[in-house]
């Protein structure tokens, strides 16, 4: 790996970070490791249960962990309230987040009246429309596309091949990673006389302050008004959002999840893998959806809802589907049972 | 926003498009907005019954919509069969589309038996491969890779960022969004020995006029034959479409829908969100999925299917789940029961 | 098409790859067609039982299949043990694979400490990051992004419109279709006083020999360590790899699939298109995943498992679905019943 080497001492990144030391202070770590792959210079860490049987034979040189497992590790540890936030935080010491460049690379086509802060960093191949202004610190990697009246705010990242289509706004340190789509039409059908005639999408895509928007996502504009994403949103890779969704600040959204148009998602959610939202709908804040679950109604009260099915053995999934096809007879005889 | 406004009359509107004005046919619109949000220079309308009660308290400058509504609007309004059609013409006279500013980019690529209509307008970082026809009036946006053998027909729209691998042909008026790769592999492969071997891809994909194709959407190339939408099919976004698949004209297919090799499609289908749909079927005219269905069989009569469940909260759901896990052996106890 | 035509005896083709003739072997073929598209000079194949009926009309020159169909075919044929095996080799002795034409684009930006092959050829608008090597009779086609510290083994092709965000290593005869994003973050987050922290992902990517990886895929680089597809892993179209997840060889993945993070899948899995894998679990060799089927528990035996629901007519399905609803109780109803 490239750059120069950082390294701490475990007494230094307990005084740091607020962390209780457990061991000797003067350990050495210049970088970081899982529990079962870490050698003697890095750090580890131990948040997910499920690793706990791997703390007694770590290689790691020092362990960031709760107090519950302080008193199993082997090795000098860093004691955290929350050891996963801790980590986080220490890992980042050792990741070199690259200073932008400022500059425009010579092969960028950029329009007369787009406005790029002397700040900012526009990498090769790069295409900015009329209009658009791109903020202090910002970095528009290599490929990206920004079309017309569109905004980046300061110190926010296009990884490279991101598309702005038109009318879209990010705020501050927002991240986009590669293929990701902001502000495409919303799909907006009429149908007329045996054919389709296209709804003209007009809106834009809003992104608050911090969002992260991951790689070949996508989020379309609004029809009319904005598409938007409150602050700290973080959405993975291949999400869909379609046209007028607004997402509530600090939710969480992991991969494939398609979310229709009009959708109004809360703060403090969690979205689970691939879960589908209908459109027109409301989800109230602090509401976890489990993984490939449906929702197709508004959600008023906080907590987990779930409706993916967990697999089984094909042949026994194929009998009881197979009921499930029967049910509403099944628990119809079942009821006149009963009532005899 | 950027460009000069248009404005338009109620009474100059109603006699374009044939509606019935209702109340003062002088009053100008200069834009579109939603009830709620629509000050008073916009036109807005009223579709989906969801949104009924925000008219009476709408300060839009006047609202398209049905005669079983008009009563109750506090403005002028436009008196439409379909409010939502006239909505869409009406709102398309104000959304302008740019007309092709024809030329070919001084960092673009073609190559040199590609054939360029002069009307045509290649944007930057644009690549042209061997034999590719651009037809007149067609942009082709910044990043768009056009490979061999593709063609792309009048008055057709790749964005941005398109990709169209080989022998792709797009017919006249199709609108393709950021993203979208046309004729990549299909997913052909057979296992020799203990590896696999790739099932070359020799075949293409045709795709109809009027044809609409989301960002990020994959329609990959047929294995022999081509893969094919007819006329005037709209993909959302985030869609698979397999190889040698076929989708009859008028479809509509919502946003992350996967659809196998060789699956066929029907004529005025409606696909909802993340459905499934597996290879070698068919589907006949007129079926509406519903979102995250999944359809392992051919369809041959009209009608709505499903099998997306909706969520519960999880402890319900969890429990009912267990049980589904053990339908077979409920129905056969139940059988056992009513026999006796 | 484009490129001379090549053809071939019966005898020659029987001879090269170890069939068996039947018929007359100075039959010539010049192309491959399906059983019911190929004409005279062509050569099809029956493989899938279900183009059966196809064979006795089919006007095709010559026709690959198995011993058991030998009898049915109205023209000569090659006899194969597994015919999809056989036709896959003999038609690409048709598909002319461009050999690569070694150089760098004038367009191309490559840092000056990137390594790349003589024998290379690098496409128009490709980017290539610091410390990247790029091997022998590899082939990076237009708009790729390559990011620092990445390695392109010999013969790999990275279609068009690929990219390696950083710390990507292919192997060698690696194929990567356009829109593919390998080794963006991971989705990594710890919340930390009601706001989300990223947490750095550091980790790689790490694609063994003769993968193939599909349009738009996503695979994100690993939290600390890497990100590992084996030998002859194949990835169809949108697939959503998480981080540190590994997948064995000779594994085949289906379109639409998310596999979330850690998650381990064995060798010779197959694993249906849209279906579901969550984190932090493990898929022992040999499983079969049917389409949209949801993996949340480790899975220790071979075989077929699945959960993905088909679907029914709606008003059907809604009945049933309510009834799931309940389906806890209505089986303690029944349990008490059975008891008594």
């Amino acid at each position: 790996m490239a750059g120069q080497e950082k390294q701490f001492t475990l007494a230094g990144l307990a005084e740091t970070f607020g962390l209780v030391l457990q061991g000797d202070g003067s350990v050495v770590v210049h970088g970081v490791g899982t529990l079962a792959g870490a050698g003697p210079g890095q750090l580890s860490f131990l948040a997910n249960p499920r690793y706990r049987r791997e703390l007694a034979a770590t290689r790691a040189g020092a362990v960031v962990l709760s107090a519950d497992d302080a008193g199993d590790s082997p090795v000098p540890c860093l004691v955290a309230k929350s050891p996963y936030v801790a980590f986080a935080k220490i890992s980042a010491l050792f990741e070199p987040a690259p200073a932008p460049a400022p500059g425009i690379h010579a092969s960028a086509v950029v329009a007369d009246d787009a406005l790029v802060d002397p700040g900012a960093q526009i990498g090769p191949f790069v295409s900015i429309g009329a209009r658009s202004r791109i903020g202090a610190g910002a970095v528009i990697g290599p490929g990206c596309v920004i079309g017309d009246d569109c905004e980046v705010g300061p110190g926010s990242v296009l990884v490279a091949r991101v598309t702005l289509v038109t009318r879209v706004r990010l705020g501050a340190r927002v991240r986009v990673h590669p293929g990701a789509v902001l502000g495409a039409d919303g799909f907006g059908l009429a149908m007329d006389a045996g054919r389709w005639i296209k709804v003209p999408q007009v809106g834009g895509v809003v992104v608050g302050d911090d969002c992260e928007i991951g790689a070949n996502t996508c989020i379309d504009r609004g029809a009319i008004e904005d598409t938007v994403l409150e602050e700290d949103v973080r959405l993975d890779n291949q999400i869909q959002i379609g046209h007028n969704v607004r997402i509530g600040a600090h939710t969480a959204v992991a991969g494939c999840v398609a979310v229709a148009g009009s959708a109004r998602i809360g703060r403090y959610c969690l979205i689970g893998g691939a879960a589908g939202i209908t459109g027109h709908l409301e989800i109230c804040d602090k509401v976890t959806i489990t993984a490939m679950s449906l929702v197709t109604q508004s959600i008023t009260e906080p907590g987990e809802y779930s409706s993916g099915m967990a697999v089984q053995d094909s042949r026994s999934w194929r009998r009881n589907a197979a009921r499930f096809r029967q049910l509403d007879q099944l628990a119809r005889r079942m009821g006149a049972l009963t009532k005899d």
